[in-house]
């Protein structure tokens, strides 16, 4: 694609104009921190969302791979979710050092105990990758099972990109088309309401875990004639309660699906009431998204786990599907791996992922910057299935992040990242 | 419906979070005054358009009435603007005192001297109403025939308010369907694209005419395939030209359509650079939304002299549509019109419009405001015709403005006014 900073200043105006026009008017805002109340108060103090000004290139080869590990990934997720032992197994050492996994354990054991099945399972991921520029290889970085964020956002920066690329065809040179279609948003209600559905109580609700304070209307599951609720954690301990049948209900609704904004960090829980409220969730008959057994098999350690030799075969039968997800599985080194360290003391350069660099155009702030940038691919990816049935398994959008590479003499720090999109080479 | 100072105010706090955030997702935003950038550079310091936190009660009865006057103003617009003398004459008093009126006449003489015929044309319309309190009646304020504006936010607040009224059924009470569909965005789209059919020329363009640093993105047209132009007055005088046929091309594209977001106010013409672009314009084939003798059609004192006896007479032939104007005409009494002097000086009381004064709720600033308050009703509509054959004559949504009625205690001036929608009783 066309280097951006070859664009002239003219014409790179008119773009960075007409970029945040559109995010104004399509929602692609985020709170302004320099704006006092913009913290507590939603419709004022906004700013466009930092974005890439045009979409980041990549290999078509890199992002069809990455679109195929999507279920694939979903149905290792499941499978080694059912595995109770290896997830306890895994986190043994992990529990004895880290208080919130230890807590989170003792849940998932607590589960164990009382032989409590999931027929419904819905998982709601992202996997976020690197592309090494050595190999060409993509590369894990993490997968995420719980509260995977910028599903709103990411799609309205591919709308942004593909709307600048038509209305700037002729100087651009560019085709939007080959900015892949976002359905982040869209696709992730879509398999909420379809988990709402196999739950078969009309009258049940879509229940969002938040964080107090946070009150974004989760509308896209009312399209879909779903009604919605908001509670904290101390919300559903204090309204909440486990019927004969293990129906949840919650302020009088009945709660058919149970999706987490909030929970997965150690700062949701400051009180036992949180937990409580958690073990409550658990213990029903609601579809959690994510389930305690996958919200544990999205730690680092059970992915460190995941790649070491003859770990994937316990869990996946086809034997290309393995060999793919292995290859991908390069980045995910664990300090306690012995053979690793020795490796890395011997051959350093060879345990340095070198993600590619390009020259890219920011802009944050109202401001255009150009610098050198590397990128993060996430694919979000839905998984559903009722017992022996997989009703969605599928690839779902996915977010670009872009970060300066290095801080430069206009002092724009290292690290500072924009939403991005791709465009496919 | 419900009487909006009688919600509990845990559900206002709730409504007005819900609005704002809504708000903030779909583009319902303006620039906020406060923030130093915010009026020249897009995307930063943005804030929620001033909103009513719900629809504003109005009797269906009026509002049919409204939606049935719209075709027939459409009609009559372009009737009189046919009457070449009949502008002239009618405004020949105000072309002595208003020099801007006179320049717009004289460019209007230049037309009729050189016969300039407009066989195609189109009107984006939009007609102002109140209601008044003691005869319950619907009077016009004014007809608006050129760059009317709130097309772009009135449709969103509409949506805002359904979706409230969805969202909060059980404790409103109300139903979202009586807030009637608002498709004044689109439709103005729609019907500019079909302009730019009739114009015939696939490679031609529609051409924005703005404000020197307005750059919004005229998206809505670009979803029909139709490119478009944003050009200033002074960029049109020097890269406009018309070729041996009459065709206009500025910056080397031919212009099938123009609409005029600017070019209504003296302040648009700062030399005659900008009347040389607009003579250019109206000499040339392309089509003028709006043409010079729509634009003078628009005028207050046109607009008065037709709410004369016998005038509608000279241009509508239907005796019911002549009547039900007539009833509308009420509120435009022209001061040179010795008869509604003396009447008025006789029975002043007649002469002073009660608009319906109602308990609302006002959202400004990210603050909500209780408030009696009084509403505007603007029906925007559409006209496209092609010689003899009208191809578009409707409704397109709708505009409710609503203002403070009076300061109170709590210093909110009178006049604050804020987006509205309406709620058919």
């Amino acid at each position: 694609m066309s280097n951006p900073h070859t664009i002239d200043s003219e014409l790179l105006q008119k773009l960075v104009h007409d970029a945040l026009v559109w995010s104004s008017l399509h929602g692609l805002v985020v709170g302004d921190r320099n704006v006092e109340r913009s913290g507590s108060v939603p419709g004022v103090g906004m700013v466009h969302a930092p974005i890439a000004l045009l979409p980041n290139s990549f290999p078509e080869v890199q992002w069809n791979q990455a679109c195929e590990f999507a279920p694939i990934f979903n149905e290792l997720v499941d499978r080694v979710s059912l595995d109770g032992n290896f997830l306890q197994d895994t986190l043994s050492r992990t529990k004895k050092v880290d208080a919130f996994t230890s807590r989170l354990l003792d849940l998932h054991s607590r589960m164990l105990q009382i032989g409590k099945k999931e027929d419904i399972r819905l998982g709601l991921h992202r996997s976020d990758y690197m592309l090494d520029e050595k190999t060409n290889l993509l590369l894990q970085i993490e997968l995420n099972t719980i509260s995977c964020s910028f599903s709103g956002l990411s799609c309205l920066v591919s709308e942004l990109h593909r709307s600048l690329l038509s209305h700037y065809k002729k100087p651009l040179g560019l085709d939007a088309q080959k900015v892949p279609v976002n359905t982040s948003a869209s696709k992730f209600a879509e398999v909420l309401a379809k988990a709402w559905t196999e739950y078969s109580n009309p009258s049940a609700v879509v229940m969002v875990v938040v964080q107090p304070g946070e009150r974004n209307i989760p509308e896209l599951i009312n399209t879909h004639n779903v009604t919605s609720i908001r509670k904290t954690l101390a919300e559903i301990d204090a309204q909440g309660k486990i019927l004969s049948d293990g129906t949840l209900q919650v302020d009088g609704e009945t709660v058919a699906v149970i999706y987490f904004r909030a929970g997965y960090a150690p700062t949701d829980y400051p009180s036992e009431s949180e937990w409580k409220a958690r073990l409550l969730m658990e213990e029903s008959s609601a579809i959690k998204c994510p389930s305690i057994s996958y919200h544990l098999t999205g730690t680092k350690k059970v992915q460190q786990e995941l790649a070491k030799p003859n770990v994937l075969e316990r869990f996946l039968e086809n034997k290309d599907d393995i060999a793919k997800l292995r290859e991908c599985f390069a980045g995910l080194w664990s300090l306690d791996d012995s053979d690793a360290v020795k490796n890395a003391i011997q051959q350093p350069e060879a345990y340095v992922m070198k993600p590619q660099r390009e020259g890219g155009v920011l802009v944050r702030d109202g401001i255009c910057y150009k610098e050198h940038a590397v990128s993060e691919l996430g694919i979000f990816s839905a998984y559903l299935r009722n017992k022996e049935t997989v009703i969605n398994n599928e690839q779902c959008g996915y977010l670009m992040r872009t970060k300066v590479s290095s801080s430069n003499e206009g002092g724009v720090a290292a690290g500072f990242a924009v939403l991005d999109s791709l465009y496919l080479t």
